[in-house]
């Protein structure tokens, strides 16, 4: 357990009184995570925790999402970010219904955050009902890895100009996911970036991980995406 | 202070006991970081602690840094990855000596850990004096802004693909920088980044932060990054 953040197991400045605290903060989030998974059960739709480093285009992946799932299936976004509006405004845009939920300064969402989100969503949002929601967490590959929301499905996100070297580096992130979902591959003449060697490390650390590549510029690869979410509702 | 993480001021599930030990081991963090700072200038160097998200650039600004620097000044590096020694190699194989430290999980140095970092710096690389010494830090726009790490100038780094939102999204890495580095400019032409409003946004958070903007893969801008770390240490 980190004893700054919580994060991990290894530590420098290891602190029985702050790991038992620490020990019992996850416990806490882990059972209001489990109430949160029944109660967007309740509201018929399953969740989706999309997690990446700032910039992998989570936003844009949503509002590409949106263009495409017209006549397929309705979604809500929760957006999870330190400071700013700016991407529950973008998706509101697409005709999406979010709310956005501001941290203030934490770096990462976790599940009691998500509990007022949802609370939120009933309350504010007048809406028709959806069956999937979208949790994007805060931009950052290391600390949201270890905070369950109350998702059903993990999306881990890395975008071509990160590099593919970012599953050896952020392990943790790939353990507890579902897909790994490689962005912006318009981008792949411009960058070295294998998606094979991106994979095979991905599935050594995880191995019943998920792969898929998509531009949600070009569209390429997103007919993958939406048949995944389409699958997790039928 | 973000009770999981230590990171900021604000969080849902505060706990005087944590905040008190949150609080003590930053002000312990802090007085190793002024022994830190200590040490490195008995060494004759300045410290620059590099700051941004997986896949920014920091690896390959200080690849690019070590082609130009050739008879202007010597430097060393400490790389800090949560898992691997991918980066402290491609530096070393720059002909520059670089150790790496890892972090097992957790997702920021901190003072001690670098502290360690001098050491073995001193203890295993024979070196000729060096001037400047870099630490880059654990990809991550949010935690390691919160550490000290002993370093005399932060430089938090946002790139192109990454979007020019950065700076509201993740303000406390530009309060507490004074330079800050936009990155891969030669991809301007390929994504909707605007080094104004990335700029505009980054001085209303923290009016005396430098901003510079470069390539280190065509080398645009690279002169005065060069000349910036010249000046720290004449």
């Amino acid at each position: 357990m980190c004893d700054t953040c919580g994060c991990q197991t290894n530590n420098q400045n290891s602190d029985t009184r702050l790991i038992d605290i620490n020990k019992s903060l996850l416990e806490a989030n882990n059972a209001i995570a489990s109430k949160n998974r029944e109660h967007i059960e309740k509201m018929g739709a399953v969740a989706i925790n999309l997690i990446s480093s700032p910039g992998a285009g989570k936003t844009t992946l949503l509002e590409k999402t949106a263009d495409m799932a017209t006549n397929l299936f309705h979604f809500c976004v929760i957006e999870g970010d330190i400071e700013t509006e700016r991407d529950a405004e973008r998706i509101r845009a697409k005709g999406i219904p979010a709310i956005q939920l501001t941290t203030g300064g934490a770096c990462h969402l976790d599940a009691p955050l998500v509990h007022k989100g949802l609370h939120k969503l009933e309350d504010e949002i007048s809406t028709t009902p959806f069956q999937i929601l979208f949790i994007e967490n805060v931009g950052n590959l290391v600390c949201p890895a270890a905070f369950d929301l109350g998702e059903h499905k993990r999306v881990v996100m890395v975008s071509v100009p990160e590099g593919s070297d970012k599953p050896a580096k952020y392990p943790r992130a790939f353990l507890g996911s579902d897909l790994f979902l490689i962005t912006k591959i318009d981008l792949l003449d411009y960058f070295d970036f294998s998606i094979e060697e991106a994979t095979e490390c991905a599935k050594r650390i995880n191995p019943k991980i998920r792969v898929m590549s998509v531009s949600a510029k070009t569209g390429q690869g997103m007919d993958k995406w939406i048949a995944y979410l389409q699958n997790l509702i039928d």
